[in-house]
């Protein structure tokens, strides 16, 4: 499916944009940081050499307003932090550690020259590499940025996702469902799930259950988006309208996987050029969860540039037997918390495909291969880790 | 400080808005679910006391349309996933698992009763407690209110901030700096803080160096806010305005901080019913987003109602010397990378409050006390988590 997935193009985007988005290509600094030497606390620029002397003070640098005199022998400049240091000076004693008489300032002795201010390129070496290609813009990278005086950065578009749900027994949320219909809750988690992943989502609501109205609502779709996500309605039963339109629309990949929850799975590439692509998830609200994180996430992270697709890992200690499905991968939902210096990962009870409650607040899935023996109880996993327990 | 912050009221939000809101009170399920007995498979509806027989289908059950007939002694439904299990019935067979004639299905011997298909409130029984208040609603928590038929969840306020950069050297980000003059960053690194930690923003600039202009600003801008949250202007400065504003607006409860970074540090009420609150960062980069990470993002969270206020912390192995300040709490930046089943934690180099090199691609803050003994290397500590590592 990854080798199916484009990398989306780039856009520039403001500062004020730029937060989680991915960094198209390296940024080196153009100039140093700081680009003048600069107080790193309020006090008095002074010559090292002049250590233990009472020195005359001849002006103020404060930041924004530097001094124009230089520090010659026996002078001295009040300085503020983030002033320049003043030619001359080599050093900036802090205001705690003088003595003053008006005009007069006495310093400690065995003062060091560098001493309580940030030279030239101390932060950033004139064409040092600042951040990489494929880094996720947060609030530090954002600063750095904007330091180096760049108001417009570079960075992968955003996949845009129409998100559609099928099935005759959906109703809108809030409507009262008569008998054998459901909320169509799948709607509303896809669309947090997608967000969360960065998507831009055009919702198209609940499918029409006619081939011709459902194939003019996605081809419409399809011109603006680049994913097509469905819910429901891959499964083998006769009424499933997705699977032949997605044939009919290009190359199904995938009908089904070996996944538990999951099994019914559709990936298509949705043109001649690969440029756009669809996922048929199942309709049972676990397995479009799951089968959204094993499949559709890193899809969707690879479409934004970002250097990393999976979720991050970390070796976990099982309290509960893990119960292996025959012939299905399966990815149980777990708890985790604490003992001692280690992670122990607690079952969320029935692991039920229809069960959002194995879900909701799990920390993290186990994989659980196939077969007949499943994991011990005290055996170490390592576990795809969605959240960090709160301290307790 | 968070005794003086106070928990935001409470607004609906559609399922739409709801992804990363914290909800305001336990959710319980009013009904059960599933509300019918449903298919989890393709197959048939049979009597599992008709095991090894051949039985007639009288009909089919597919979601959304259920069979009206009673599956009595030889008879059996077509049921597809979802549909609701016929009455009379209390097994579902795999459609895998049977032999098909015209419209007679052999199904195997040994079938049990209940297999295959959700009982009703087998996935949420009715009264049961299904997300309690402080619960940040995530994908899984957004699909089950939905599924409760819920269209309007109740949310704590996010909390509205007004964002001001002080400073007579700033510039704005991309104008060409004069001499002592830098590019004033923080405003863009501190709004992807705030916007991270779920606060609305409001940017209010640089602010004007003269008391009375910056006083009408603030004041404004409180209208609205409930939060006021400048950068620099906080040292012992003769120059700085903001925390005679903030005394004279309000109580200042904090005027410094034994932290590094971030020294100057204010924290203030703004009137008199403590509704509104005041943080004075510092000016450098790195101990503005610091103090952020230490003070302002549990405020905010408290503010929004989050159950659990602070970072989630792991213990972490360090692979350098980390040397303390004197006097001062230091939090200091490092990378992780896993090393076996644990953590290992490497210093992000120069360690300057000027020097955002040191906190960006951070994945924690490391606390180390003040003091002469510091945390020797191979050292295992419990450090602030930002992000996880990669996976390698």
């Amino acid at each position: 499916m990854l080798s199916h997935t484009p990398v989306l193009g780039v856009e520039h985007v403001t500062l004020a944009d730029a937060h989680g988005r991915v960094l198209a290509g390296d940024l080196t600094a153009g100039s140093p940081l700081p680009a003048f030497p600069s107080s790193a606390v309020d006090g008095y620029a002074v010559r090292a050499a002049d250590s233990g002397r009472t020195l005359r003070v001849v002006g103020e640098s404060a930041a924004g307003r530097p001094l124009a005199e230089r520090i010659g022998e026996g002078t001295a400049a009040r300085i503020l932090t983030g002033g320049v240091l003043p030619d001359g000076a080599d050093c900036v004693v802090m205001i705690e550690e003088v003595s003053l008489d008006g005009e007069l300032v006495t310093i400690p002795r065995g003062l060091r020259q560098g001493t309580n201010f940030h030279a030239v390129g101390a932060d950033l070496r004139a064409g040092e590499k600042v951040l990489s290609g494929g880094t996720q813009l947060g609030p530090a990278e954002i600063g750095l940025a904007a330091a180096m005086g760049l108001p417009l950065l570079p960075v992968h578009r955003r996949p845009r996702v129409a998100l559609m749900s099928t099935g005759d027994e959906l109703v809108e949320v809030g409507k009262t469902p008569g008998r054998g219909q459901i909320q169509d809750s799948n709607r509303w988690a896809l669309l947090g799930a997608l967000r969360e992943a960065g998507a831009e989502v055009r919702l198209l609501g609940i499918a029409p259950d006619e081939p011709e109205p459902l194939r003019r609502l996605v081809l419409d779709a399809l011109g603006d988006a680049d994913v097509l996500v469905t819910s429901g309605g891959v499964s083998v039963g006769t009424h499933d309208l997705v699977k032949p339109l997605l044939e009919s629309l290009g190359t199904v990949h995938i009908g089904r996987v070996k996944l538990k929850p999951g099994k019914p799975f559709t990936f298509a590439t949705l043109d001649g050029e690969g440029r756009k692509i669809a996922f048929g998830l199942p309709g049972f609200p676990v397995s479009s969860l799951v089968t959204f994180e094993v499949f559709v996430r890193p899809a969707l992270r690879k479409m934004q540039g970002f250097a990393s697709l999976q979720r991050p890992t970390l070796p976990v200690r099982l309290a509960y037997d893990a119960i292996p499905s025959a012939d299905r991968t399966e990815y149980q939902r777990v708890t985790l918390r604490r003992e001692g210096s280690g992670l122990v990962a607690q079952s969320t009870g029935s692991q039920s495909s229809s069960r959002l409650m194995s879900l909701a607040g799990a920390h993290a899935l186990v994989r659980v291969p196939p077969g007949d023996h499943g994991i011990k109880s005290g055996s170490v996993v390592e576990a795809m880790v969605l959240a960090l327990p709160d301290v307790q």
